[in-house]
C-alpha cells in the first residue's frame, strides 16, 4: 500500500460512538480521522491531550467546545487545542467532517 | 474572536503561488490550511521539515509526492511527512483542498 497515498477504502474504521465511525491515516505525528455521523448522531463531551482541529464536509452539527456553541455547516472549522472539552451533536441530516491531530490518537490506529 | 471557531472569511489569506490562495487558523501545534487552487495551477515541487497531509474537497489535481503521482478527487487524502518532496498539478477545473501541518507553518500564519 503506497506510504503516500493510503486508499480511503482500506484504511482502518473505528466506531467511535453509535452512528459514529471514521476512518484514518496518519504519519509519525499527525493524523487525518475521516468522520461519518448519522442523523441526530451525539459525541458526548470528552477531551484529551491531543491538539484538534477540523472542518465539517457535509451536513451540518452543533460543536460545543470549552463551553461555546456553534452550528457548523461545509466548509467551516474548528480548533480544539489538547485538554479542551469538546461535544458534537449532529442535526436532522447526515454530517462528514475531516478531523486532525497532533500527535496521533493511538486508539484510533 | 472565537478562539475555537475563527471565522474563515478573517483568517490570514497568502498568494502562495500563481492562482492558489490559502486562509490558515492553527493551534500551537497544528494548522488547517484551506487552499483553494484555479484551474491548471501548479505547486512547483517543494518540501520542509513539517508534516504535511490532506483532502481534496472539490476539483482534481495530480498529487506527486516523493516521485509517486496520483490524481486525487473528492474524498481522497494524501500523506506528506516532514521532508518528502511534493508538488500540485491542478486539473482544468478549480479545486479546492484542506491541507495540514504539524508544526504550524510559520510563514502561513
Amino acid at each position: 500500500m503506497s506510504r503516500y497515498f493510503p486508499p480511503l477504502d482500506a484504511a482502518p474504521r473505528h466506531l467511535l460512538f453509535p452512528g459514529v465511525v471514521t476512518r484514518t491515516c496518519w504519519t509519525d505525528r499527525l493524523m487525518l480521522s475521516y468522520v461519518e455521523l448519522e442523523a441526530n448522531a451525539v459525541v458526548p463531551e470528552h477531551s484529551h491531550p491531543h491538539d484538534q482541529a477540523g472542518m465539517v464536509i457535509e451536513g451540518r452539527a452543533v460543536f460545543i467546545i470549552a463551553g461555546e456553541a456553534k452550528t457548523l455547516g461545509p466548509g467551516d472549522w474548528y480548533l480544539a487545542p489538547g485538554g479542551t472539552p469538546h461535544r458534537v451533536e449532529v442535526l436532522d441530516a447526515p454530517c462528514r467532517v475531516l478531523d486532525v491531530f497532533t500527535p496521533p490518537r493511538e486508539t484510533y490506529q
